[in-house]
């Protein structure tokens, strides 16, 4: 059984992280941290995390529960996750990283951390979401020269503030790829007015921003006849949450090193 | 039984206008046009459009037909249908055109006809386009003002040369006028880069251009914890066919005038 | 503005309901309640609802803010929901009642408090799903006499017991009145091995279980040459805290008596 | 150039092959055979098909054209498919066969051909199903014993007699043979009234049947957090002509033998 601690557990992405761990057969709850002060220290993780007592209280630092865990899953923010490592390398605990918007300088220093202890790092956990670029990588293969129209239409919440999404450009690039149609060259990211017939090696992207969408990608290919869609749909915070969860007890056992998802998920 | 006659039986069109009459229980086919100096002349309009003989042949003019037919349907070309409507006024017949690209001054000499026959013309005969424009407005007024983000996502085959659709637009227009919210004000057709949250009252469009897609529509009203969509999947030329015929069974007891598909189905 | 209490301000409708009143412009959030004996009582309310601190502490009775709030809001469970009644037609407030599952006798002690104040009982809170019941019957009255077939699928989470869904069953019935077709006698809820074509009149209904889905309703009216499909996707509990909300600011304003959801949203 | 004979060429089949050829850059028309007696007999097999006059007119034999194809496409009845197999194996040609309800007879004596001449037989020409089962394959080994349910939805149209299709079917065997769960123990085909919480390796069914549909297959992965979403759609008989030029091509180069549809895409 890997013992998980996780940090930031009275925010949304920590309570569903909680709920991850209580549902994995491989993991046991370990320890949450609070941010010092917060009227939450002393609660019982599982009462926050809505998911009924579990005895394991909510603490102020990584210090009051060092000797209970053995891997620590961060969410947070850049500058608390480099302290966590450094506390972590220190007293010989492995990390599961799912901290976005680090800064170059901060970027560099994490990759520093690579050679004192194991942890995962990687911007996009979901399982659902790194098999889909495996499957899409197969249909390219297969379709795109045999005059088979590539679209890719992303559907995000309206609080999104760039278009197209990281996932669907992770998506056109895959193909892109499989195919030798660079992007920058191939990508079609806009159709407005009389902008003629489609090109049969463009790459289309359609945005869609509307209400509380996790995330929705479908990626079509269309010929005269038929159509196969491709379609990942993200349905709450818990896709990264068990993604994290696999990954933890994956870098149980890893030597030091930083890794990916596709290492953990044994995607080539 | 309103006995119909079709002009440019040969044609895709044509075809399909031949067995949405024969599937029809309150319309019979009275004949069929084929271009002067075809090899199709005298073949069997019935075996023609693949739906077995019928013991009608296609004939090179109306003058051939003259008292078989109650109404012509006509989805050919400005100049064929202008020749036609002169025909039909004359000879106490009445028609249903389809017919799309007329110029101005063709618009005005059709308009003239509306005191010669009853006619009913329209650019798009689909029952079910002109429902969804009725469920858009009942949905607008309920959602439009209570949060919920309206989007219009349309997908067409590879060879269309504008973007949003006519059909797509439309769509936005209704809603637009329901919510008094101009869509030259509101209307966002492009989402790309750092584009920004997604303001209240924006009317989104998305454009898929993708294989032989006949023409497909969706409208999502959504907000957080739901979503309602309305979708229009046109599959064949049936739906405008079968629209056609309607409208012909529907002229056929009217007085002149010029008709829209909103008369024939009775929607306001 | 509305005050708003919520029992079983701990639970995961508790905790989406605070979220919702918090995002109300109309309505102002006036105090939680959480079980006697509870490690979260002292709490607040806001932190526990993961929307950050609002200043209200969870308390373990009505009694300790009943000079605070206007209206209780309650999905809990029956004898707790009519407790709360009597305490509430006692002290002159409102309610907004989201509990099932009452018995018989327990819904017709419920109907006793119609006379002693105002309340809103809706076992569904959804204004998308009333919205859609109304499209849904002005489409069946459209359509379903002029050959399109109707279908309802709909797909929920995989701990579901029933099927089809008492929405989606509620929808076939919407249809079935406008169309004067029982559903006893129209409704085909299965199709295993040599079936037979569809006939012309049947209403059929198909199931999908599967994951998380909060729920998704789909019905689809198609014929020959187009589809047009009306559907509902809850994506989580905000649709029925949100109805919820929008209910507590209705019923401010009313007198004595027992209301429906749609009442609240005025479609006859 | 690959010369191509159609049978059946009047049949809706006939004339889609047509135009698959037409539009197929490494294969050329070389002749269609109509019923003897047809009045379609001397008709320019492209006017027929409404791609526009080709010069090449319709037959009522095969010994008509024998100087002029390489390789027979036949999408007809077992006893003319027979016919031609003979005809074909005594003068050298090559045959693309998608003819159906053969009886176990008919089948003995088809594959007794495979000793005299090179031909591809498969019920299911369709390039888009067979890359969609190889998808399948692959989701299925990576999600199907991570705790994602399989849930396979097919929709066909109206006059369609057995439940579920039988590529629906397909699809579902290529996922259990993948999981070693025979669907004999572990298929789900129907789920009315209380039927309980869904089991966790159950692979369900569900089953639309609507206006003219032509055949769309989705099979759904959802565990908690997430979905992915595999989807077929046919829209014309296109993608089975497409797949059968597309065999043709390949057959003209292959030796005596019967081959299926795997063989002429190289899937494993």
């Amino acid at each position: 059984m890997t013992r998980i601690a996780i940090v930031g557990v009275a925010g949304r992405m920590g309570r569903t992280l909680v709920k991850a761990v209580q549902q994995d057969d491989g993991a046991t709850l370990a320890g949450g941290i609070v941010e010092p002060g917060s009227t939450l220290a002393g609660a019982d993780i599982g009462e926050l995390a809505g998911v009924g007592r579990l005895g394991v209280a909510a603490v102020e630092s990584l210090e009051a529960i060092v000797d209970d865990f053995d891997v620590l899953i961060d969410f947070t923010a850049p500058r608390v996750t480099l302290a966590n490592l450094a506390f972590c390398a220190e007293h010989g605990k492995r990390m599961v990283i799912g901290t976005t918007g680090l800064a170059d300088e901060e970027l560099a220093t994490l990759e520093g951390y690579s050679e004192r202890l194991p942890f995962v790092f990687a911007p996009n956990m979901s399982v659902g979401v790194n098999l889909t670029l495996k499957l899409l990588e197969t249909a390219a293969k297969a379709l795109g020269d045999e005059g088979y129209d590539i679209e890719v239409i992303e559907a995000h919440h309206r609080h999104k503030v760039d278009a197209p999404s990281g996932t669907a450009l992770k998506m056109g690039e895959v193909m892109a790829d499989a195919l030798e149609r660079p992007l920058k060259e191939y990508g079609v990211y806009e159709r407005v007015g009389q902008c003629g017939p489609r090109s049969d090696k463009e790459i289309g992207f359609a945005t869609v921003r509307a209400g509380d969408i996790v995330g929705e990608h479908t990626v079509m290919f269309a010929t005269e006849g038929e159509r196969i869609e491709i379609t990942h749909k993200a349905s709450s915070r818990m896709t990264f949450a068990k993604g994290a969860v696999r990954a933890a007890r994956w870098v149980a056992g890893q030597g030091n090193g930083r890794y990916a998802m596709q290492d953990v998920l044994g995607l080539e």
